[in-house]
């Protein structure tokens, strides 16, 4: 490979590594939500919920998002043309790769995100939606980061990224409308947003650094972002159907789990009071 | 009939198709909101209430709008110079019609709102307020769409366009207000914002494909963009006479049907209790 | 007088109308909202709060509101060069004066205020809240037609009109949370804004057909953005003291009529009473 | 120093000084809240929650307020090369200064604040949450002058104000939620966003006019934008740090003190009201 393919396979995986992530985390929060939820309806104490196992449960999240941002930092500086913790080239004069700086920062912003998390599970004199918060203004920030992420760049590149930016701060919203009052319809939309950032973002890397090694998409061609306009919802159709087919699974095995368990308990809710407890707390 | 006559005919009907069904849809929901509040304020189980009643009138509704759907995704596609199911040509090396997979991407979620309706019915375990949740968010698709319907286009398209996805957006931001915190006034107020969707479509159809043979209008004249403003505004009396109209209507036969039906018990809250009434759920 | 300096009167008079009108109602509001809350404080039914006479104030007002909106649309259309009720000249091809249209259109929604004021009072079955709802939705309405009230003029006019429309926004913006969530404060800040609307209409009549005969202010000077931008935070300073006189009088004028009436009754909540008040529904 | 130095001297200064005073209020207000926050959840009456001593303090806050909105509108004006109280020079035929202006315009929203904040303790009469209002209204405002504050200046200049305005808009916005329901973490999260306009204000004056006597930074190089993105995110995150280690620190003060005076009762609520308490009114 020549260098200027390096690059550009590096700047691919730049885009492919926080999507996985996002799409990971996604996924992830989507299940833990329905579990709640599912754990909650059908009124049984079940392991899932019980204090201890959520106390190990939230501290090892934070782990796990404290590392995806080192990785996530660590890729974008060392990366073959990364900028190597160098910020400005004094030799020629001008920055050195800020839109990797820019990846980094987001890191940064996730990683506090992972170190609330864990702060507020082991000193208790932290309010305890912090981390929501938190998680909420990480994609503020993010949103910022990749609003200015394009100065001075084709009508394409600007397109693709106003989208992930918006997406991005549809998330931050949505996070605190649920810190201000919990819901488990608005955390599921969230991950699903999420989602769609994930599968987004190996877009970008695939319409902006085709790996077939052909060109990018031709940038000044207006109906190219008529296409990513409607492949942009389609991702979100796909998103949607992950969630509600997570949301199938989950609360089918909690209910077949219960119902091996203890089987004469299991009962419904009536109408009345779901409906009720659908805007209960979370 | 020309070919370029036939085009200019379908890309009328795809103005045409939507607004009556958004029309309808305004029509039938705030006809539905207005029978549940005079029901509930004339304090009479009405047959309209009863549980099993409602079961029945959100699967037909839900029936109806996969229905419509369908009907415009088919239109769209299949109609003389439509995409026919294809995304790109490759012959020609260009995009076929995006414009009619914009207004199908459109369609496919409106279907999915109708899916959620239905399942939502059969499927308890589903939060209850999930199909509003999912309407306020095929709006907002829709809003999005519509954003990006007219890049490179003239400024007259664009400007009619762009008070669509005006009014879209209001729709899904009082839909989604309405599913914070049920209120009757903002359910009828966002159906007024349907009709004048649906109007507004008719509006564009004429504008820029005349049925009279004519040319579109002079896309340059700013004049043409003042007029459009008033007209709008105007498009939305209309639709706020409308719903007044209906609101008199259906509230006049609910209490006529119990005048009929049991007439020592019809009696009217007093101030009081009717303006706490106003605040509640619906 | 020549023609022109009579058409230039006019649309002095265009600006000078609604914002007297505005400034006139803005006034009254905050008047009418102080002396609830300052009858409400004192713990006395006071005449003003008795149902009666609120009930007769509500009709006035209605009239008086449904009276400004027609000496408006008289004024705009039968003024000397106004459209004299046609909307296009069809001998020269040309829409007549639009904005003249623009601001019957305005006065049309504020009339529709007045009537659904007297409407509310008159008949009980519709929601309470209604006449609120519409008031801020004529804002809504007001400001949209303000934003579009400036196709290709001159960068003065469309940013005088700008900011006329941004407070606009603001005050529907206000009058809605008003409508979800009343508070003594948001009532008085949605008045002050009104009162600045209609100072700020006086303003644009100064600057762009200053009375004096002068031309108007050089259109294309970045320095006079400058300086109505300031001027623009002026006149809201001036109409944010003019709620506080307002406020000073009005509770000082309840207190003593009640001190007179009944000397030993009146007294003051405490902090913490008063703190829960300000919460309080109006 | 020639003339052209001083009046840069006077322009960084102009900065710095408005930078200084918002970063003294914001660590002083999130040292306020969470001294406000802690006594109440070690659920002991300390003495800085005893009324007459929070009567004394927010007197006292009013004067600071008030002072340094004179000195600021001191400093504007009689600053070597400022308006000296005019606002047109008649003689030359243009504005005087107007940056000063719009400046001294902002210190007297600040000014109002102080004001409002000592009334409302004076007069009972006053809602008790006005001060906040007038503090989110004030926010208000200085967003709008930042906003219009570059009218015809370099990308470079309008971009770093742009910014400013944002962090402002934010503010205010926070405030005005924190105004409609208290919250820990909101006004948390508004005094770090304080903290961020401070520090963003001093590197404002750093970019335009820097220190050491060079020229600005190139004012068309979109890297600098670029860098100031991340820039902005770095101050953003060097802000929630600063409140991170104030909440440590006050907290632990509090409860060492508690600890001295009655080493027995003090005692740390169990999770589940600490949650709930979060949630609680300040």
């Amino acid at each position: 490979m020549t260098l200027g393919e390096t690059i550009k396979m590096g700047t691919f995986l730049g885009h492919a590594l926080p999507g996985s992530f996002f799409y990971f985390m996604g996924l992830w929060w989507s299940t833990k939500y329905i579990l709640k939820y599912a754990c909650k309806k059908y009124k049984r104490s079940c392991y899932f919920n019980s204090k201890s196992s959520f106390y190990r449960i939230e501290i090892l999240e934070g782990i796990i998002i404290i590392s995806m941002a080192l990785i996530g930092i660590t890729a974008e500086q060392f990366v073959p043309g990364g900028p190597h913790l160098t910020l400005y080239d004094y030799k020629e004069g001008h920055w050195k790769r800020l839109t990797s700086w820019h990846h980094c920062t987001m890191y940064f912003f996730f990683g506090l995100v992972g170190v609330t998390n864990i702060l507020s599970q082991i000193y208790r004199s932290l309010p305890g939606s912090l981390p929501k918060l938190m998680l909420s203004n990480a994609f503020f920030v993010e949103a910022f980061i990749f609003h200015n992420h394009t100065h001075g760049q084709d009508m394409l590149e600007v397109f693709v990224h106003q989208l992930l930016s918006m997406v991005i701060l549809v998330t931050g919203i949505l996070i605190f409308i649920d810190f201000m009052r919990s819901n488990i319809i608005l955390a599921l939309l969230h991950t699903s947003f999420l989602l769609l950032q994930g599968s987004w973002f190996w877009q970008i890397g695939f319409v902006l650094y085709p790996l077939n090694g052909g060109p990018a998409w031709e940038s000044t061609d207006h109906n190219n972002m008529m296409f990513l306009t409607i492949c942009f919802c389609w991702h979100y159709a796909a998103s949607l159907t992950v969630i509600g087919l997570n949301f199938a699974l989950v609360t089918w095995l909690v209910k077949s789990k219960l119902r091996r368990s203890c089987p004469t308990e299991v009962g419904l809710l009536t109408k009345a009071e779901r409906e009720q407890e659908s805007e209960e707390e979370l």
